[in-house]
């Protein structure tokens, strides 16, 4: 064989780029390349598009971190929000998940990061100073730790927590214990014990 | 809850446009969309500009209409190929896989489609009368039907040899049987007896 022939290099250049992408591979990159060049020409330009003004437009919010088009966001500056209570949380997708419970009506503060040493991620690798000013305020009286019950994120929950202790806020964590749904006998024994631990009386 | 908060407009309408790309779906497309806004904006303009030039400049080869930046592709125009043989695949990046084995160095032909009643798509929905044109020019003596497998790779087999008996070339279609590593014991039925009925003598 004295020559191997690829893609054209304007296509294997858009590979690349995708291949970028968290969680999209060398395969899956050459598939959505020759997908958008063959069948569907319109969405390159509708893509460029979005993505142009997703960058132009997108910044995070002055108060919580939130993702947002205005310097203040819709949840910071809205009039029917708890503002004595902040949920902290790791990433702006935890907002939208715990908005989607419906069952949160205060304000957030996304930390943008965990506190996770191994990684060589301290303290000033998120954004605790600004929650600690935030509480400093005199507003808010809770602090929910809505962090993943992950080692990194325990970790977290603590050091925020013990920072926040002289300020005199309480500071709370989501409960652990069985997903709803979830079957006991697929449980996980970590997940048993805490939600054991954490075993509440039957109201009825 | 008086309110439901999601994300920016700007950022909402980049997950739409991300989640029209086959095998994203709307968490896939919201994790790309945060990950770029967030952490990589310069992703966003290489991709930008990755996008424009693939569009702009991915034509089809009108000789064997695999994808090329200019008019005749450069397996087309190379002087190393044997031009006697032509391999018949359904998509461009089958092209890629066959160069990839190195072990053919003969002319392609994409067909872009396969023969598909059920799913309406009749002999006009593939290249096949511009293979036909191909042929008629007397030079090739060999159409390898390089397709897959599958009950629509077959009936398409089956349909381009017979238009193609009246011009006089061999055609001739790849061996199935165990793929290479294979283990018989987990190797289908199917594939078992098309192993069989394909055997072959022991060359020593």
């Amino acid at each position: 064989m004295t020559e191997f022939i690829n893609y054209p290099p304007s296509l294997q250049k858009l590979i690349r780029e995708l291949s970028r992408l968290p969680s999209i591979g060398q395969k899956s990159a050459s598939r959505l390349a020759y997908h958008l060049v063959q069948n569907e020409p319109e969405l390159i330009d509708d893509l460029r598009d979005a993505l142009a003004n997703a960058k132009s437009s997108i910044k995070q919010c002055d108060g919580c971190f939130f993702l947002s088009e205005t310097t203040t966001c819709s949840i910071c500056t809205s009039q029917n929000r708890n503002r004595e209570i902040i949920c902290v949380v790791e990433k702006p997708i935890d907002v939208i998940s715990i908005e989607r419970s419906g069952q949160y009506n205060g304000l957030y503060h996304v930390l943008h990061g965990l506190w996770a040493p191994l990684r060589g991620m301290g303290p000033e690798s998120m954004k605790l100073k600004e929650l600690l000013d935030r509480v400093g305020e005199g507003v808010v009286r809770e602090v929910v730790l809505g962090l993943s019950a992950t080692v990194e994120g325990e970790a977290t929950s603590l050091y925020v927590a013990r920072q926040l202790k002289e300020s005199g806020v309480i500071s709370t964590r989501l409960a652990q214990g069985l997903p709803k749904g979830g079957e006991l006998e697929f449980a996980d024994e970590i997940t048993l014990g805490a939600a054991f631990s954490g075993r509440k009386a039957v109201n009825f």
